[in-house]
């Protein structure tokens, strides 16, 4: 179904532009019905100085700026108090501008806070200012379907949409497909399996745990490595008719590369490369998730 | 490592007998602590008359009794309108002497209310009374393993609790292995595929849209079957190896059967029977439930 003689790459790049030229449109549309509607804003908070979430920051802001959202930038010390940051989250909820924030992880503190406490931060965002639908309440909806029909409730985590999004583009449905996804975190993988199982596909999880998983991929139709380990998929473990989509990115003498080994991204029907591929549309899935935020809050 | 002779029965009696009898030492303990601290008590609200809704309910209530847990039985007219549902959950979530409850499913209602409002009835519970565990909030609890760990804040659904509650007494670890899970509904599939991949199963998930997933089943370590069809998984499907968790229930002939064919069950390492097996233990899990919300409620 997916065969070609060359692999087909899968190009975030245009994916996420046809995207953000969408929303741009719908924005301007939803304001010129009703131009005393103010435009969608977008809070992030940042804590502290970590020069990688400065440059995944200064991308969003950058975008959102093109699409016609505004933004408010909440920078916080490294010193800040969980109460501190706590307040921050509270002021934006309480702040009817703001039709959606995100807290950049990680959080870069001088005193690390426990994942149990980061976690009650992520649900302490009102669940319909949770742009990047990580809560709980929110994964909650995603795993119950509410976030994928058309009762859309709840942003849907924009790494494992971007995923969806990326396969959409190119007409390729996982509807009766085998597919497997190699990780299970709470922020791709395990939403990414929902939103395959819910689309259709058969689904298989594997992750660090998982003794033997070759017989999976080798079997697949589509496999999305999310398993943060550099060119941990081998030619070997895929067939040549596996979509392929690479989650992974790693520092490396070249420049960035991805999960999958590059002997397997040649090897395949298609696949998103690193850069350029899922990165891409991540940025441009939260901004989906924020215009929807949006359009459900009243005015 | 599963391997013996005769397949081993997985007694879902003995399992829940000896739940059972944990937890009415769990109640009375609590309660010889602090003797002024009132009974745990669930509320059940049952619509209309079903004869299985009723069966199932009864058994509910012996068991409660058993372990010293009160009980309340809310008879709701077949003809009661939305509203008058949604009130007597108000009702029961206000009761402070009421630590749990449950809506027996399916409603029984002469002019039957849409899937949509079933669903925002249940996430109408309070998340701390919610004995079933599937309110939106509370499988979103699930998702991110806070019902499966120390931090345990949720009821987990009693049916996926059941299967892993029955593969623990026979000491039978998800860990490393590969695990099936065929049905991927909100109440049983779904919750008991997150609860194996959260054990360090890798976990597929099968289901009516799966063209082909034999090759699935043939390499599984345990099987759990949850796809309301009778005597769906053939022999041809599993290996003498596998672990079989039957989770169907039929009306036949000889009384009942389960989702897996008979030939299968004698073929396998392990199998729990119909009857006999994980149904027993969707009651006594929801005590488990019961008593985990009682003892974290304010006195």
């Amino acid at each position: 179904m997916f065969e070609r003689i060359m692999p087909t790459v899968l190009d975030g790049k245009i994916v996420a532009s046809q995207l953000i030229t969408k929303l741009k449109e719908r924005v301007a549309s939803e304001r010129a019905m009703d131009p005393s509607r103010a435009a969608p804003q977008l809070a992030v908070i940042q804590v502290g100085d970590n020069p990688a979430s400065k440059a995944y920051i200064s991308r969003k802001l950058k975008v959102a700026a093109e699409i016609g959202i505004l933004t408010q930038h909440v920078q916080l010390s490294s010193t800040s108090s969980e109460r501190e940051i706590e307040e921050a989250v509270a002021r934006l909820n309480d702040d009817s501008s703001v039709h959606g924030m995100i807290v950049q992880l990680p959080l870069d503190q001088s005193v690390k806070s426990p994942e149990s406490w980061v976690n009650s931060l992520l649900d302490s965002i009102h669940a319909h200012k949770d742009a990047d639908g990580l809560a709980t309440a929110n994964l909650g909806k995603l795993f119950v379907g509410e976030s994928t029909s058309s009762r859309w409730t709840a942003a849907i985590p924009a790494t494992a949409l971007g995923v969806m999004r990326l396969l959409q583009y190119y007409n390729i449905s996982p509807r009766t497909k085998n597919c497997v996804v190699i990780g299970k975190s709470r922020l791709v993988g395990n939403p990414t399996a929902q939103l395959l199982l819910q689309a259709g596909g058969t689904v298989s999880v594997v992750h660090s745990q998982s003794p033997d998983w070759s017989f999976l991929t080798q079997r697949a139709d589509i496999v999305v490595v999310a398993a943060g380990v550099k060119h941990l998929l081998k030619p070997e473990q895929v067939s040549e008719k596996v979509v392929l989509i690479d989650v992974g990115i790693h520092k490396d003498v070249g420049g960035l590369s991805g999960d999958a080994h590059p002997e397997t991204c040649a090897k395949v029907a298609a696949y998103s490369p690193v850069p350029g591929g899922v990165g891409q549309l991540t940025v441009a899935c939260l901004m989906e998730n924020l215009v929807e935020l949006w359009k459900r809050q009243k005015k």
